[in-house]
């Protein structure tokens, strides 16, 4: 899991590189057909992906989006009507059973479909009208880290194929903002021991870090056994505060801009009830000590909209050593495999 | 809560009793204007009833749903395509300011709108195209209970104006089920005390009842302080069952039929690593013993998709009674108040 982690900066770098034609060719296809909905179809860390997708695409581009129910396909047989439709399937190994049965009935309904994998020979890539991929190599730790900040990258690119004001140039300083993330690996270390003996946490995010704040508790999960919970920062106030008391331990992806206010309100009130609060931001962001136990904080001033995939890389690392504190294997958490396939 | 609980087959009946002329208008509005989307719109509870409505509207009518991601409206202020769209908006009080917020720029963006609430006079009731009104009279407990199940009826009827086979026959039998599930009181009073230095959970649901697994957890969290996870047993199986060991406590909703074959999997697996089970069925599910530790069983068979409003009651119950086993008052909940109004 580490050394896949360290391995980001590279995978996103080719990535990147290799995607020119898979981009032109889906852009040729949608400048003859517009989508006015998207559909985004994943299960696990992909569909944490996905749940990116849906809001950097809503906001860049204002085509609505959905993330597919699988069950509402798999086993209801639902006939869904998806004319006008780009229906988008998320698989690290492109072997999901059930993503795949909603790609393949969503063509039979008249969508235009896309996989997004990380491989070129899978049934998924094999499905889609078309496919993009990501290029991490073959990603051996059952806990998803390369594959998830692909997905990203890839997303996106959909975005600005779509219409969305998404800079190339923004998208070539990402590999260089994972690189400086990394180097809070000595720091995360270190802070990890504190957080031995935590059995449970909520992890907070907002917009376009709400994904986030989802792969960071299932990383935590997956990896350490810690039951995390994950709310935007309104679904927190909106009931679950109530079960946060004093030393009570919360994460939050705390960029500047847009969602600040909305995270600053949440850290308010979770401070005032005594929680132990761990902020992941970045030098853009003065005003997070303010009310937090601890901060993570990125070297570079990042934009807003370019912080998912930096601001998931000390989680990743965060996760990748808490489990080792524990005296846990990251890379064969029990009772897991690789591929799940489900109905 | 406990009180309220109790109203609910006669609230039901209220707000079936009283929908008609709301019903028709709105079915004559939509003669005219079929949708092509459907967006729905709320927080907390409201979110989970929300969230069965997805899944009832995509199963009986095929047309697309999407769960608004409020935050792309009120903070990222994007604009998006609600042409030959039906946003609705879900809110107890009708004055949750995101949710109006986003249900009032739909309108100006040529959406259709609809508003599902308690109160005739609130802002959502007065901003919206049309109104549907939950007849359940005052709701003091600041955990919502039959407000939950007055959304969900409303939800049925809203599928049916939309062309879902929903048989009016099937919702007037509602209320007498709800009333069979009440008689579980004791049943559920008696079986809570086991479970009184229970600090974490999992809730696992899948389909129409993936929303009951939200809303069970929410309760626990509010007025337990219970830190509870909720997953379809699909999503339980890509990661988070790495966190379930010997004993740990796993409550399901297992009806027959169309989810039974991906619930049975989750419980077989639950069950293979020493989980604690306690599964909601009816005396249509035979099968559901062989994996699980404690069974809180309807005594009516139910159709599948009818099970949604009387599975919750004993959920609810459970909850308002383990908070008196802990010794805390579940119409108080600490930090909480009723409105929570948020950017």
């Amino acid at each position: 899991m580490l050394a896949e982690i360290r391995q980001q900066p590279r995978a996103l770098e080719h990535t990147l590189a290799a995607a020119a034609p898979a981009v032109a060719a889906l852009r040729r296809t949608l400048e003859k057909r517009r989508p006015r909905l998207i559909v985004l179809a994943a299960r696990g860390t992909s569909d944490n992906a996905a749940l990116f997708g849906r809001y950097l695409i809503e906001i860049t581009t204002g085509i609505p989006v959905s993330l597919a129910a699988p069950s509402i396909t798999t086993l209801y047989r639902a006939q869904l009507d998806y004319r006008d439709t780009l229906v988008v399937a998320l698989s690290q190994s492109g072997e999901s059973t059930d993503t795949n049965l909603v790609l393949e009935q969503a063509r039979k309904r008249g969508a235009l479909t896309l996989g997004i994998t990380n491989e070129r020979a899978s049934t998924l890539a094999k499905l889609a009208d078309h496919a993009f991929l990501v290029r991490a190599g073959a990603e051996r730790s059952v806990a998803a880290t390369k594959t998830y900040t692909g997905q990203l990258l890839l997303l996106y690119l959909l975005a600005s194929i779509l219409g969305g004001s998404v800079r190339t140039g923004d998208l070539a300083s990402l590999p260089a903002a994972v690189e400086a993330a990394l180097r809070l690996e000595p720091q995360i270390a270190a802070l990890s021991e504190r957080y031995r003996f935590m059995r449970q946490t909520v992890v907070v995010g907002r917009g376009l870090n709400y994904a986030n704040a989802f792969e960071f508790s299932l990383k935590l999960m997956e990896t350490c056994y810690v039951v995390a919970e994950r709310f935007s920062s309104a679904d927190l106030l909106h009931g679950p505060i109530a079960l946060v008391e004093r030393g009570f331990p919360v994460f939050a992806f705390a960029p500047a801009d847009a969602t600040w206010v909305s995270i600053r309100e949440a850290l308010g009130k979770l401070a005032k009830v005594g929680a132990e609060i761990v902020a992941i931001t970045d030098s853009g962001n003065r005003q997070v000590e303010r009310c937090v136990t601890r901060v993570i904080r990125l070297p570079r001033k990042l934009k807003e909209a370019l912080t998912p995939i930096p601001y998931i890389v000390p989680a990743q690392l965060f996760a990748a050593y808490l489990a080792v504190d524990k005296g846990l294997d990251p890379d064969r958490p029990r009772t897991l495999h690789k591929v799940t396939a489900n109905l």
